[in-house]
């Protein structure tokens, strides 16, 4: 049994005050409805990544249900920290291929900048370890600056390579109108901006951000149906890593992605070499460099000088929308808005930064500082 | 392809300072392990079933999973308000029906307690509509209020029928050692407590709780192997309902209980007579009436009647460990505790409480105010 996108939509990532997360859930669910053309009745269950914790209205799944006018329906809502919409995908397509539905709309969403910068601080750090690491002052930065610090101590990792992710994510953000950010910027001018938690500087971290992207997701039948151009699930892994750095081995790798790949990568029956396009969980340039790496695109240690290869017309296209750093990082709508972009390349529908004769993609969502991580491969 | 349910694990619930929201998922993850027979290393994944707004710690399901020594296997959390974690044994199923893994473990926890009784109410009435309702100053009771003044107007139900599903309840968790009330009650002590939400009285009402429970989850093959008395999974319905009350045309009625229950039925191929025990969502005594109608275990307005026929050797024994009322309701843990019941039951292993014979079991777990319903029908 097989699972197809036949549907997709993208909401304009950024401060978001203009709307009610309702309304911001609606508006890549109607463009997916139509992008599927389907009709709503016609979805059998949806479920819906976030993560509630942001969010003054509790149980945000039922709420959306309504305003998007999906009663009787089934609804309910997966959480994994970051990884939230992808593991939404991961139960639609469990769900699909059961047989038990066979139209699922997934929708990742998240309004985190309704709340003061330092609440989401405070949030974003009570996903580590409260109680034994909280406490030496462990922010989300923090896990990621031991992690650059580590990798620059073991295989000589620069600065500027973490830099150089910043520019490609902000070049590639440049063409892409539903970014948060829309400018190109430099190397000298990531590593004059403020230390954020040493070495990474303020252009090496992603920005919080409300925002919302919808797969709609059908079973074989119904996706050539429906659509001319179905994206199939090919490969799927999930994985999980040692929550506290305390137990973990090696702070210049996270397990969990080496794990879900490989179980992805056996599933679709691919190698990492047959990835034409990938969307890679860039939190901080740190984080992409080690998915180079943790993906098998590149050889141990060799992640800081992959990232001329990330470019379009190099070996593997990596975050040509933007990624993270440039679209901005609302938690639970990124593991959605990865899948959109490679479903966009699969269908040659990518424009200006479409990946030429893109055939097989690769979806790479973290949650949290690595203690999930959810892989989806897609074909055409 | 079938699921079969090979191991099943319970805390005690109630007041739980004892242990941390960790060590209060270890105690029915290790009893369902030791039930089942298996290593913890034969889990191919854990969904977990929690509300996530009661904790510090946020993102919980990667916690829960280094301290039972489950990575590297995939975990994620589930969450439809009460019904959470019937929503991660629904998952669950999908998981492995889909083929996706073998044996898969459900883990209902919830700690609720460490919470002020007032940011707790907070807490519960955010599940209810933040923005309409409210403002009016809608507490979980006073949903469930205006449900029983309205099934009092309609059908002349009465408070001495509400007192009585609470003596019922009480009486079966008098004999449940796990049950967080182990007294009897009476219906005039019912009459005399406290005016909670007009006409619900303080043991009307469910006691909010810390608890944890635990299901593991097999395939056909791994079921009849590892199991002698594996308990299938033979009928699975989810449906919504909508979420404001606004937009309710009726209070009498929870429409996605009988949305669900008629979807599992239809699936499990039986009626409502041909259940021989259930557990229903008794958050409020009039739940567990609504319920009774919901289901079809009775006439429309008969629900009040019912409960003289929902004790052991009536029609259909209903609750017969104590239900929500006397075993407490730990938001997540609620639904897996429903199972459990059942299983126990389907298994002849209930001892006082057992139905002599019993071969269908229902759990009928409700989200928020009805805004989510989730079926389960098991057979031996």
């Amino acid at each position: 049994m097989k699972a197809g996108i036949i549907g997709i939509g993208h909401s304009k990532f950024g401060r978001r005050d203009d709307v009610t997360v309702q309304e911001l859930a609606f508006e890549p669910f109607v463009e997916a409805l139509n992008d599927a053309g389907i009709r709503r009745q016609d979805i059998d269950a949806t479920i819906i990544g976030a993560s509630p914790v942001y969010m003054t209205q509790r149980s945000i799944a039922g709420p959306i249900t309504e305003y998007l006018g999906l009663n009787p329906q089934p609804v309910w809502l997966t959480e994994a920290a970051c990884g939230s919409s992808a593991a939404a995908l991961r139960t639609a397509y469990a769900l699909i291929t059961a047989g038990m539905h066979e139209i699922v709309l997934v929708l990742g969403v998240q309004k985190m900048l309704e709340n003061p910068t330092s609440e989401i601080l405070k949030i974003m750090g009570r996903s580590g370890d409260v109680q034994f690491e909280a406490p030496f002052g462990t922010t989300f930065a923090n896990y990621y600056a031991m992690y650059a610090n580590s990798h620059m101590a073991k295989y000589g990792t620069t600065s500027e390579q973490l830099a150089s992710v910043a520019v490609k994510n902000h070049h590639y953000g440049s063409m892409n109108p539903l970014a948060m950010f829309q400018k190109e910027i430099t190397i000298e001018r990531v590593l004059e901006s403020q230390i954020i938690a040493s070495p990474l500087h303020l252009f090496d971290c992603c920005a919080n951000a409300d925002g919302s992207a919808a797969i709609i997701l059908a079973n074989e039948e119904k996706s050539k149906q429906l659509s001319d151009t179905p994206i199939w699930l090919s490969g799927l892994g999930a994985a999980t890593a040692p929550f506290s750095l305390l137990t973990r081995p090696e702070l210049t790798t996270l397990s969990s992605a080496v794990e879900a790949s490989q179980i992805a990568y056996a599933q679709a029956k691919v190698n990492p070499s047959d990835i034409d396009v990938a969307e890679v969980h860039d939190c901080f340039t740190i984080a992409e460099i080690m998915a180079y790496e943790d993906l098998g695109f590149t050889d141990r240690g060799k992640g800081g000088e992959f990232v001329e290869e990330a470019y379009l017309g190099g070996k593997i296209p990596i975050n040509v929308d933007g990624g993270l750093k440039a679209k901005g990082h609302p938690i639970g709508a990124t593991g959605c808005s990865q899948v959109y972009g490679i479903v966009k390349q699969l269908r040659g529908e990518a424009g200006k930064n479409q990946v030429d004769g893109a055939e097989i993609g690769l979806a790479h969502n973290i949650g949290g500082h690595g203690q999930y991580c959810l892989i989806h491969i897609l074909s055409r």
